[in-house]
């Protein structure tokens, strides 16, 4: 009696999991010092020691009922309080506690945040290169995923392509900037561009698109990039947080919906995200993360290293001969692959202990992922690997 | 465009949540000491030294990136295995961590195993009285909850009625012992007669009926009380289970679904449970609360508490006239109340500022629910307040 759609499911495992998979068995053959993986988001900078130590405090200090009692279904308090202060100091908004809720990291907030905005049969779009997990996140609410095809020449928003999905069953566009894979940050002209044609379709439409943004890089922009924050240029957007990357915990799940104030159901938004939680069973994240991560909200990694990788590896891919849009944040970029099928590309890579993701998982083929958030000295041995690559295609 | 389900959702809000509520708004204005909030099931015994123990060991010796880093999608084999050992020897089972799902307590556990056996308008059975939070559980799976009604004599399973139940469309059957709210435990004799049926009916319509398994409270029976473990006695048998009681961490958001190695399916459900998981966003439960359990699985807090305080409550109510079924575990006791309207009667209680909460949302009307999770001299100072309630009856 297992549903057949989870049966299909099954086949589809997430390629870029699959890969790392890959990775980590490798690595007990020949050693994790020769295998260059490429495949994983997962943070390679140690979480900031006062998060640590944050988390020692608690354990040491706090009432054990209290420190691990029901947290409120809504979030606690005092997090919820401390979240909003934070962003609107940081980036002039006017969040009150009553608009943030605590989920699961940003797969949970985009999960909850599409849950609420849309009926069955609504259309959300997005622009590839996209991250894949959007497919089973959008999918699973009923709503549908229409993926605007990317400008390879940017990897910013395709905005002649974007004008022809628009239709009245349109009721959220899902960004992630800076983005995953490309790096690449939309900038202020951009989302300024896009505020706009939202504005006119809600009117044209007469019901709201919600922009949904999914900012888990937020914190890793490069020099010098114009970063501007998503919300301050859009009346009805959701923010989605996680602090997976700033603060190096992925396994931790933790992260938050940011309901903006100025938006259409901004006092009963966090409510709805309330009633799906509870629907799933899901409930709160962990009362000791929530309150672990209210004192270092402004905090992060040492974020340097992902810059330095990024720098190292630009420049010896374009002397390689590949293109790339050069990153302005994020630990990847996607450039072009040396054949066609990115798939067979990145086949061959793996005879050189060199993993990287084909992307036509993100929508985008010819291309391939590198996830960069791997230690420097293993970034510089690296690149042996991709000479010996770029030589068959020479 | 936030959908209507949702928003009729909002005015739909947990009763027991809302007196909680209740309850810390009048702490506030007259101390807690003077409260008798009897309404949430809050253990009040702290976690077990070796957790806390175990907690603060891993924060100190673990290196951040690997302690906070990723989690695989179906959990961390070395708690998987952990949990599987330690019920193969507890209760001669023959789990492999491939059978276990690591979850996000029992809410998470229930929501997963339902949307996993059940395709939309399928029927899943439970027994009154029940936990009200089934509803929204197995509503959002888009199956249909069926309520078997409350045999008020002894809370057990209401065979004669059982039967009239059963159709086709049945592909699971969601039971709960120790109950909350009775405290009930169903007997070997009660699980036997149940598991009979079961195979009988999966025979007679040709498809599996599982047997969901809600086993939060497994740790808390009471002395000389018989209390199976429900796997043993039914092949096609999902365990749901929760830390947040045996180890008095409910905020933690930690529990598993163990399947039963004999099931329909056994080799496929924990990858059909990843899929779902991957479908909310939610993903696992975070990657230090599951290595922090995993040396822990064996103990527990004091919960010895609880038989005391069930022992005072017992004694004194029956001198007070009230009928109730006697519990045989959990902190939880389901009198009947002292008039035919629960609510009422209730309301009068929060007149002595005793929170009880009204069993219509168990489906069980003119009964309430006493969490008896609270310290003791708290509850030898509530029986003034029981007392002076009984005598407006009397």
């Amino acid at each position: 009696m297992v549903p057949e759609r989870y049966k299909e499911m099954l086949g589809k495992k997430s390629v870029i999991r699959e890969m790392f998979a890959y990775g980590a068995k490798r690595a007990e053959e020949i050693g994790y010092d020769h295998v260059f993986d490429y495949s994983l988001g997962n943070p390679s900078v140690p979480a900031p020691k006062d998060f640590q130590e944050r988390l020692l405090e608690l354990v040491q200090s706090e009432e054990p009922t209290k420190l691990h009692g029901y947290s409120p279904s809504l979030g606690i308090e005092s997090t919820k309080n401390a979240v909003a202060k934070s962003l609107n100091q940081r980036f002039d908004m006017s969040y009150q506690s009553k608009h943030i809720f605590m989920v699961s990291g940003a797969a949970g907030a985009i999960a909850h945040a599409v849950r609420a905005v849309t009926n069955g049969g609504d259309e959300v779009i997005t622009f590839a290169p996209f991250f894949p997990e959007y497919i089973p996140y959008i999918n699973s609410t009923g709503a549908l995923l229409q993926i605007v095809p990317a400008d390879i020449n940017t990897f910013s928003i395709n905005f002649d392509k974007l004008l022809e999905f628009f239709n009245p069953k349109v009721t959220a566009v899902l960004i992630n900037t800076p983005n995953n894979p490309s790096g690449v940050v939309y900038s202020t002209q951009t989302l300024t561009k896009l505020s706009q044609i939202l504005s006119e379709k809600e009117k044209e439409y007469g019901h709201p698109i919600y922009l949904i943004s999914d900012e888990p890089y937020r914190e890793i922009v490069f020099n010098g990039v114009d970063a501007p924050y998503v919300a301050k240029l859009y009346h009805n957007s959701l923010t989605c947080y996680s602090f997976s990357k700033s603060l190096s915990i992925p396994g931790e799940r933790i992260g938050y919906i940011a309901v903006n104030p100025q938006c259409e159901d901004a006092d009963i938004l966090v409510d709805v995200f309330g009633q799906i939680s509870r629907g799933i069973g899901h409930n709160c994240p962990p009362s000791l993360m929530q309150l672990a991560i209210e004192t270092v909200l402004d905090k992060t990694s040492d974020l340097s290293v992902y810059e330095k990788n990024k720098e190292i590896l630009y420049e010896e891919l374009k002397k390689l001969g590949f293109e790339c849009v050069e990153p302005g944040g994020t630990f990847y970029m996607f450039p072009r692959a040396l054949e066609e099928d990115a798939n067979r590309f990145c086949e061959r890579a793996k005879e050189f202990d060199l993993l990287l993701v084909p992307g036509d998982s993100f929508g985008c083929k010819g291309h391939f992922r590198i996830s960069y958030c791997v230690d420097t000295p293993k970034v510089i041995r690296s690149l042996e690997a991709f000479h010996k690559l770029a030589k068959i295609y020479k």
